[in-house]
């Protein structure tokens, strides 16, 4: 995993001249974290088939990681591209770059504390983003939430778009709206999320989407708790705990997690 | 796959004189297809740990075949025991039935024109048992919902009780509130099912399920249809869908699916 | 991936007289697009047993390819079978045809833009046909939503039916209602949805269900939002925030990931 | 599994004048079932990489068994810590608690008929912990909950925190607001659960995320059931009835249930 203290290191580097340079290597577990970090959030539905997450180059504040235009969870590491605060591919080697790379350098630019950035589309913040619902932290996991959620509307930089941020312009105004928070969403979109590591914007995206799910429940709740419904009565309910409950299910449940 | 006309045959073999056989072999292929159900059900999450599905013996018609007390999931062809229409199983050689056999037994002693049952707690169900909002078809899948979809309320029968069938009593009630019909809900409990054969009591479930929750979904789609949401303009959608928009998923997708 | 220049090539062959032909052979490429389309469709659920996607031949545009009746996510090459504009399956040696085919020969035979379409009954759809909430474009992904999602309903071209579109003047009055849209909704049964291409069709299909979803919790935020919830303070959360909070959580998402 | 009876010879053992011991052998089936116990709830999706689950020792009733500090999923049986009542690891050989443990030393210290507790942050159970819609048991599975579910306002024993229970007078706090219930929620946190048993706490756990989403489902059904939907009329539905529905589908779900 990387270390705070390797973004520290970082700190004092850029206190250097900056030497021009073409791609320096990231260090291959820096790679793997990103590598991972594609997966992840795939296999936990937070990206599809789009969306894409970076770290910032450990080696030079002024690049980052960011794959090649591919589905996430096809990601490996030849596909991770260096890029420039421009979203220029260093060494494109023929590889095309993912349009909306603009979010991520940016970002990078406007904010010295994020060293990792995730674009999502995931369903479950779109409502939030289309409506004037604002996202507040359900649970401790979320706590990051506490700070605001910002939604970025494009209508307000530019009009009628087709929605994504493919130019330099559009990344500088989205991160402006930023500002100094951890998440944003983006209305009709996705949403942004920020943090100093890999797995710190890995976990906040993850706990982003499940804070979502569950701040809409329980809304429904409040709403809808005048309902009539009709529980079991005390009497019922010891009639049947007076029977061994789970002992079927426990074998199966064993089986299962086998 | 288990044929009407296996029970056309079988009508005839009921005017003959009964002889008091003890358990006759089923054919395999319905053991097979039982033994399938319950997979299936499990499966498709229509059954977890607990509930299960029976099938008349196609030998005679005052026998039924269900798995011993297992979890659906588990249940193999040497599972499966014969009973009679009173709930006894006929060679048990220690193999302890399910409490709740007399859902089945009862149902088939008061259906004629019943060959399979299912008895399950799928979590989409319950709600419409605790409240008063009765089952409707949302979709031809889910036609046969159309003969009304009656609750059983043990209450009634029994007052306070620990909510299961565990006695013949119980199951009369349940058949007598069951009628004609091919499902009914059991108020804080679950649900029977009944069909002709296995395959479509196996259909039947699974769409009673799916139209529970396309039920609720519509509903509450009614109920929030004011709310103000901000879709994309026209505009925005045009200038977005002037890009080939699912190249790169198409790549996953094809991968995914192999 | 079969391209529009394809069906460019496919334009210019149409103006030649057309000669009377038994099947003629489809490009492999398109037939195993096809069934990856089946696939897919059947993996992200939009499809379950039932529903189908079809593709227009290449070699001659009054035809189009459609798998024999067989749920999609059995569907192999040797089920792909060329039918004419009336739904005739022009080869069928044996095999028998969707009774629904009826959809896909009509809209081909009016709409001389669409080279791909699937019919399906995603749970997520019902509600819509079901109620007056006509469809939006939550996102960018559905995009192609704004051009309006008409609803069919059966009752108004035949009375009292079995919903099913099993004959010609019924695949005439859908593609009728279906004018020039990419999608519409059936009532109580399903949808139909169109494009240029393979890919394009199952990405609408894809992104038309993640839609309805979207559409359905934003529409249940709005209407539940003044609800009274205790979110975490700033206080609570930033004393959270101190600790590291997703190291355990990251070695078991790597874990899962790989 | 651990028997109730084994408890009860603990209670003997209880009697005797203490001696003091260093970690002493659990029984290997009592280990493998809480390493299964956790492994169930992370496939149940009860618990992700954080929560936990604990057995009280049979042969010291002041000592309870729990991981280190670990995601459940991986957790194995060398992982497995024996704790005394103050939350005291007593064999630690390096290896790092979870800071919640006193969750579990204080419940064990007021409860004892309680042999085995989970804590967890199950999304379906927050929204009840962060509105006042008290959870009631829906059906038979959830009986327990008859005997009421208080909600834990960690503000009242602590003011602002950080939310965890990471010292003793909280854990002292938690024990004393559960008093004799089988189960509480914590706001803006999660939940405790405790039995008499391994089994027992597992399948109470799984229950109540069941229940929790059933509630919500229910209390939202009453509340949007005045809608106007079109279901099939009786007529549709039994002419689609007519035909064999469910033939293709069967085939399916065979092969899938393989």
């Amino acid at each position: 995993m990387i270390q705070r203290r390797d973004f520290l290191a970082i700190g004092v580097a850029a206190l250097l001249p900056q030497i021009k340079i073409q791609a320096q290597q990231a260090p291959q577990t820096l790679i793997d974290d990103l590598v991972a970090g594609n997966h992840i959030l795939a296999g936990e539905m937070v990206l599809d088939g789009y969306g894409h997450i970076s770290v910032r180059h450990p080696g030079n504040r002024n690049r980052f990681l960011l794959s090649r235009s591919l589905a996430p969870e096809s990601v490996t590491g030849a596909d991770i591209m260096e890029h420039d605060l421009d979203g220029n591919p260093v060494d494109p080697k023929g590889r095309s770059p993912y349009k909306e790379r603009f979010i991520h350098s940016e970002i990078y630019r406007a904010r010295s504390d994020v060293n990792a950035v995730v674009h999502c589309h995931t369903p479950s913040l779109i409502p939030f983003g289309v409506t004037k619902v604002p996202l507040r932290p359900m649970y401790h996991q979320s706590a990051f939430l506490a700070a605001g959620v910002p939604v970025f509307e494009i209508r307000e930089s530019a009009g009628m778009t087709n929605m994504l941020i493919e130019t330099q312009p559009l990344g500088v105004a989205l991160a402006k709206k930023l500002a100094d928070k951890p998440a944003m969403l983006m209305r009709g979109h996705g949403a942004v999320i920020v943090a100093d590591t890999i797995p710190n914007v890995v976990g906040r995206s993850i706990y982003l989407d499940l804070n979502a799910r569950i701040q809409l429940q329980a809304l429904q709740l409040v709403e809808s708790a005048k309902g009539s419904i009709t529980p079991l009565t005390p009497e019922e309910a010891q009639k049947y705990a007076a029977s061994d409950n789970y002992a079927r299910a426990w074998e199966l449940w064993k089986k299962k997690a086998r």
